[in-house]
């Protein structure tokens, strides 16, 4: 039996270290890739003991040895970093993207216009036709998934390329304590949940808080 | 003291007739716009009895008479009745919008491209600058709405052109039993409100559901 091996990229924000943090805390051995390993090496030093490891290695190495690979890095880096890795992922990899294209700018924030429709088929149009895409994890707020001592109590939409890559990435979401995975279908419902984001961005900027989230009521 | 009087635009539709039952049910007298106003008429008769008054009447007689218009009618026909009945808004009155571009088609279901933004931006392009815009009522099932003998219990977002708008829009949810009103802030944040819209329909469809609908956690 192979163990599912996890590789966060861009696993020292807080977004993917409160991921990294979570899953494995429910068990998994977790790779953290990072442009800078001796780095992230030492912050992973920091973190408290999980039941499962999380060790540091390069962008490369991390996909390279990962069966589901989450993308956790700034959407603005995706497309160099798909570009100079796309090579790299294991035939069969899942993919799950969670990035927001979100601008901050004049006191607002917005969306991106994204010529591919959202951050999640963006990243499938620069991927080898042998991994499978999903998106998840976009709408839990990173400041709270960052503070591990804290639940996370709410839902997480999944989408994917295929019923596999949903299913897949659904058991992942059901790994995170506190977190339930909800199908929304094809990968092109990307778009709606990244909507969904921003307005849980917009929400805390307007009632000074910082983790507005959601639940869906009648499922 | 004036007493609020609501307009419901196309009121013999299922979220139209919800709308105007559950706001009646608080006391409040209501207007239904019909294109035809002896039909709404006799639909109305058939509705159980409720604390406030419902009445029948034309499109331009129920916005003359309503300090609260809410427009219930297909999204595509917003265009045609505003440049009709633009001048017959009384000055200071709330319009609210709970129309959604959705288009079903091959079997899926997405948002038009609308040139202002949103629905609720398209309203405001045609409405004159003595009336204030806000949007709400968009993601609570309209089925859901419409069956009243059913609880709500979910959530409900607010957007508006001014904190004005958003806090009478907010005291229109209020009355509606089982809704909590969010303010989401500025009306361009109706496109993401109605990307949410999307959201609860594909996952109706997906998970061959009726009411799927949203609560924010962490408000």
């Amino acid at each position: 039996v192979q163990e599912q091996t996890i590789a966060v990229v861009g696993g020292t924000g807080q977004q993917g270290s409160g991921l990294a943090q979570r899953l494995a805390r429910a068990g998994a051995p977790v790779t953290i890739g990072s442009r800078e390993p001796g780095r992230a090496g030492a912050a992973i030093e920091a973190w408290p003991a999980q039941a499962g490891t999380i060790r540091a290695a390069s962008y490369r190495e991390a996909i390279a040895s990962a069966n589901v690979v989450i993308l956790a890095v700034p959407f603005n880096t995706l497309s160099d970093l798909l570009s100079q890795y796309r090579d790299t992922f294991v035939s069969g990899a899942l993919v799950v993207d969670v990035t927001v294209p979100l601008i901050f700018s004049g006191g607002t924030v917005r969306l991106a216009e994204v010529p591919e429709g959202s951050a999640a088929e963006h990243v499938k149009a620069r991927l080898p036709d042998h991994v499978r895409t999903a998106a998840t994890f976009k709408t839990v707020p990173a400041r709270l998934l960052n503070d591990t001592a804290l639940p996370l109590d709410c839902d997480e939409l999944v989408c994917g390329d295929s019923a596999e890559a949903r299913e897949r990435a659904m058991a992942l979401v059901r790994m995170v304590e506190g977190l339930r995975p909800i199908d929304a279908g094809p990968l092109s419902r990307a778009g709606a949940i990244e909507h969904l984001t921003l307005l849980a961005v917009g929400l805390n900027r307007l009632h000074k808080i910082h983790d507005a989230r959601f639940r869906v009521v009648g499922l």
